[in-house]
């Protein structure tokens, strides 16, 4: 391989010639050799539009010339497009707070800019990756600013899937508001529930997880791009300061702000642990609905069987026939992940010393394994799971039938020691309720199938607030 | 000591005749012997606030005579007052989704409702701990309902000290506004920084915590109150259902409404771990704040010793003379617990399944610790640290002049190649960083007078909220 | 309330005349408001404890005067017998790396020596809470010391427990041996399996547990007493590092030995993490079992229904009659407890910085809670539940004939393909397995039942360790 | 692309001609489109080690034909040696227990063994993934053996370099044994230290972990292949239950045996968790190493800068001459993954259900980043950064000589509150603490060099254990 020679503080070293990347990224690469993955492409777009509102704003303050801004500029745009994603070969979880990263982007950026005014890769005296392409910038202001870019681009994909989701449910809430079946607390027989009332519960949680998503997703707009090494914006002048993230806004389209106090947001990671607390309650939430899930879709014979999940694939290697809840297992498994996650987030965060925090690497390669999963399991989730699930309506009214639990009806009439007592006779010996209450003498035959009536006990409004069917089922 | 026997569906059992408790809180404090502590005495009150709300209910909807739904209120009211909560003996960490404590209050209402009206402790023909003061109620709706509203007692006081600690910070900031010294970043050194500065965004850092707190908290407000057994509403009248919340918002003073969906808020804890969530991101705040004033106050020779902490108490049992930062290391390990609860709440909210979550009890616990840690650490760190902190404001300027640190500010004069070489050159043979540009030529005296004044280069102003410290000090 | 005056290196204060403690526990109880309970019993003996063997080290060394000695080794002993615990006014949670409670031992110690010399409290110039209490010792050995005795101290009855709820799941693996029942995996009907090699897997799973937690409990074994400050044993004389060990383990009566690197053992707190683990692992297990007889005695109608808990207490104050599983609830939350707990003591440990870490009271706290409640939730396991557990046999062979799981057997006579759509065949038209394979003329009717005996199929032998349930029963 | 018709319990699907993998391949990688990362390679070695000694043990007990073992074997040599590793195209993280792992596994090595037949893929009514490949297997036996196997292939490197680790770090503390620095705990001065003594200690923890990895290592022997769907055996012929442990340990050269109890070895993944809370008590003792040497080497002005860290990279892209703890931080950043991934596995543990833990794909996701970067991590820790750490020797002497700590040695000679006074004054007048103390006429000035002695206050001996430098640098 043909090599060019390159330089900086700690000595030479040869990069292969043909490398948009130079002698830091290389450097890095070898210290950093940790999990062999590479940078998440969100935020390679993000470090090219950040390094782009750069070149534009310190083209217009007139600190770099025309020349050396566009052909920076067209850089970035290259791989704001998806080029040169292969020259970013810095490991995700890297110490230096993200110097590395940031200085890979400088090396490739300046390489494909110097190349793009007809130059040689490395003749850095025309275009160099720190006095030009990351002029007015510091790691300590770019990285966390790509970090959040990199959660915009990223939460509204989740989110739309969530709220995907909740239509999903909704719809199949209405499909199943007649199922009349038993209700289980403690996993022991409570008392009766609609179906589609199981279902309208779990549609009000991810609603909640949706909201909750958008509201934090606001405290991702708030930027410490400007304020360079420590917060304290040197080497920035007041017109840079000043149009730096109007222009990020229109170079990545968000709507984003300066943060008021720049040093807190240089040195203070706590919107992070805020986002990854909010996705760690959505993942709360998917995992015990995908329990209940399997729950009432256990059997089918020895389990409650109340409803069927979609068959996906062949269950068992050795098992014939048996088709598994594959679908719900692998979204609590990502929700575990991501509850795991949150701590390496939550301890990441804490660490931070002074006047910056250095573990942002991890805790971004943690938080963008969070959102990404938590879209991709929710979406196999609806598609391949919630939509094709039917109701075992015989079942449910035959298990229902079976139990004593409409026995609570009758408190207000019998008072609840008479209610237990009959409670237990009946569970002991099989004679049903309505039998040992007309036995009883205190109330009629027609008062008690009006009592007794699992329909009237369920008959409350939950679904003030549902579109119809038709319209839910066009936005899934 | 005398004995009366009380029974219930598992068969007799005595309870001491002075008991208020009766002998479902007798069994279940043998069952769970697991913390051997007392429920938190704001969770007693809030389930009596909520008895005491039911009985008005009920009695306005003709159920309840006012004989009797005046003496449930009247003992109601003692509690309140803080009577009685001797007589809660079951345990905070408890099986059965909290029916033990439930039916502790029932029972001790009951008894002492029984008493008031002249009767004898264990007589529940005249007052029933289930039949009436259970009446139209459930664990599963009363438990939840006293948990939201013990946490809306509790948090205020939280968010208060936190608003204290943020108009300490504040202060401090003002004070310190003049002491310039050398940031760090990743404890090496970096760029000037004004002390203020830092104490600043540790203000900015807390204000997002106190926001974020009452943002959260209004999560608390939507009560499950007359869903009873599963959200259904079984047993609970229209008046009743209508009435509950409005009542007991009379009652315990809190905007709180019903949710509308009452399935879903019986069975999902969600907003408790939105709530551990948000704690939890300021803990992490609080903790990172705390290991920045440890390391300032480092010393006092051997560390960094740019501020001086109030001495609260010998420092060591065979060290004489010192004095250690022991006000800060109480707020971290503070910290460290709410951080692990946040963990234990979260497995307990993802643990329910489908119409119930059993694991309230553990939650609530966890939860209750945590705000209550929050505040009492708070407290501490306010009063007996943050306010009485000084500046060593010759040790931070001392530092700041043998540091190289200030060559970043020639970056955009003389490059970052030719800024790197200096800054080598200085460490490695002690020459001052002017005296060495000087000797290039490239700039005169004066320019660089101006160029590494470490005024300048903090100039920036972060104190636009700012109120002045005499506004703030009244506010400490 | 009478005063005495007394005072430190922060100034004088006034001390309740009838106090034990001194002015230093007094301002520590004032700097630490936090979780305003009492430290734990055990650790208040095991400071005893290290303090009478300090004292007789000392006076062997001719460092102490035989009447100061022993007036120092009569009040331990006071307290190890349960005496003065309620002078211990400092909370757990504490900065200072333990020295307030080390003091409150100190003073309280020095108190009452003077005191059975004839003196008034508060007389330090005749015995001093450092010079002689305190004689060769820093908190930074005493308090991880007293850590460690305290683990001693408890874990056996821990893990006592755990071996008697392993004896308790054996006499019932005997018992269930002969109830034939359906496996499920991923709670779908699977293949065969027996009641008893449930159980059975349920006693070798806690065998594991009561086996790692002997092993890694001989981690606490090894101390840094003798070390002082920061591990060089300074101000202690040969003949102190040499018999502090030896005399601290005949007060205490383990086996503990002196680390031989005592700055290591100073600083790091590793051994505590690992103790964390392992309870968690044990957590881990108890949790699942819990979770699978929740699910095997979930019903008792609409649920699995295979066994019957123990009826311990009502169920539900709505719902007459229901029982519900709160043993195996409480055992649960226990757990998540335990895994939370576990997090806060791995930042503690994580934590520690240089010489010492700082952050070993909430570490304690959290451990010694998490030892506890472990003993306590598996003592009421087995008493109140795992030895009351009845076999439904009739449900559990119902529910093996009416499932298809049997199947399963056919694959290496008939195939996995065929052998599937076996299975859909009966799982859709209801005809047996046995039937269709019958109608195929592969196998022959007597073939099939030797085949598809699901007694057969179980028949490996599980219990080649087991003692009779005689033997076991007299264990627990 | 060609296609080929493949067919499976839910119906038929098209496969790519050319492919190894099949039809439940394929529906699987829809099904689980979550990390969009591969199975890790020696996982997939592992799969194949277990299929190639269950062909063997097949072959030998007659089950099948020479022919299609030996294919079969042939096929997972091929595999093992690191062929067709891109045909496993399912995703780690999966639903249904592994079952798609171990159908991608049998679908290659099924058409692979085929295609060495001279057939065309998919023709398995020659050899079939499910009767051939894996017969008398269940992916519940396969699968969790196969993480098992991993593991013990992963972990005696990553052991290996912490093995190295310690030599590193032994050589350091013979290097530093003369370096006389202060002490510092909780960041304030205490007393001497030589620097060789905290390396030391660092040591000594390392080899705590390399210990108890060992140990830890073991659990993983246990396998429960020959276990099947449910730890029954059902479907093993007595010979193949006998043999396939011993045919497995030697196709795997690991010291493999089967479970006494395979009912348990099939359902509880305690022994994963008791791996990753070692691999996290690892993580915490690497943390806190990393912390303290960061803090040693900050600077070089305004910290404490008694060593010096190897220069690996530029430390920023805006500050020039900035060296950082990259190393460093990147071993702590690697520590906090491990230490969420600690709480998914345990979340994933405990969520296991009766027969089986459908969670284990999640588990060994994490379990094997855990023990991989923690190899990377330690490795770059060794070569990049430990070995080149220097002393900066006048700087540790001259923090030492302006600090007061040494007072501590003179209280066995005037006391602690005489020594209290002294330090007090020193530090706040500048004067000696020897000249305070003579000016006392206690000591004379000889007496007095002979007790400040910073040496002899750190005389113990904690080097017994060390081999000699040479001796050690060899092993490095």
């Amino acid at each position: 391989m043909k090599m060019r020679m390159e330089s900086d503080s700690i000595g030479n070293m040869e990069v292969p010639v043909e490398a948009y990347y130079g002698i830091q990224s290389l450097r890095a690469s070898r210290n950093f050799n940790i999990t062999k993955k590479p940078l998440h492409k969100d935020f390679i777009i993000s470090l090219a539009e950040i390094k782009k509102a750069a070149a534009i704003t310190n083209r217009d303050a007139e600190l770099l010339t025309p020349t050396i801004a566009n052909a920076i500029v067209n850089a970035c745009e290259e791989i704001i497009s998806g080029k040169f994603h292969d020259q970013f070969i810095v490991d995700p979880i890297q110490g230096g707070a993200g110097t590395s990263a940031n200085m890979n982007a400088n090396e490739v950026i300046a390489n494909r800019a110097i190349e793009l005014l007809g130059e040689k890769k490395g003749s850095y005296n025309i275009i160099h990756p720190n006095d030009h392409v990351n002029m007015a910038q510091s790691t300590n202001d770019v990285f966390p600013t790509a970090g959040k870019l990199t959660v915009l681009k990223m939460l509204p994909k989740t989110i739309s899937e969530l709220q995907r989701l909740y239509n999903a449910l909704k719809l199949k809430s209405l499909e199943f508001n007649n199922v009349i079946k038993m209700g289980r607390t403690q996993l022991q027989d409570a008392v009766p529930i609609r179906l589609g009332q199981s279902f309208n519960a779990f549609a009000s949680m991810i609603k909640r997880d949706v909201d909750r998503l958008k509201s934090v997703e606001k405290e991702m707009l708030i930027l410490n791009i400007g304020g360079t090494a420590i917060g304290t914006s040197i080497n920035v002048c007041p017109e840079y300061l000043t149009n730096i993230t109007p222009n990020l806004k229109k170079v990545c389209g968000f709507d984003v702000v300066q943060s008021k106090d720049l040093i807190d947001a240089t040195q203070n990671l706590d919107c992070f642990v805020a986002v990854s607390g909010i996705l760690k309650t959505c993942a709360v939430n998917l995992s015990k609905m995908a329990n209940d899930l399997r729950l009432l879709s256990s059997g089918p014979k020895t389990g409650f069987g109340e409803i069927n999940l979609p068959s996906m694939q062949n269950g068992s290697s050795i098992m014939p026939g048996k088709i598994n809840p594959v679908i719900l297992e692998v979204v609590s498994q990502v929700a575990f992940n991501i509850i795991g996650n949150d701590f390496t987030i939550t301890m990441a965060a804490e660490a931070g010393q002074l006047e910056l925090n250095a573990f942002e690497p991890v805790l971004f390669h943690n938080l963008f394994e969070s959102i990404e999963t938590l879209e991709n399991a929710t979406t196999t989730l609806i598609d391949n799971c919630i939509l094709g699930i039917t109701a075992n309506e015989d079942r449910c009214k035959e298990l229902l039938n079976s139990s004593v639990g409409i026995v609570t009806a009758l408190c207000p009439y019998i008072g609840y020691k008479k209610s237990a007592d009959i409670a237990k006779t009946s569970l002991k010996n099989g004679t049903s309720i309505k039998e040992l209450v007309l036995n009883e003498g205190i109330l009629t035959s027609s008062e008690l199938d009006a009592i007794l009536d699992p329909f009237s006990m369920t008959d409350i409004d939950c679904f003030s607030d549902s579109k119809s069917a038709q319209t839910i089922n066009k936005a899934i």
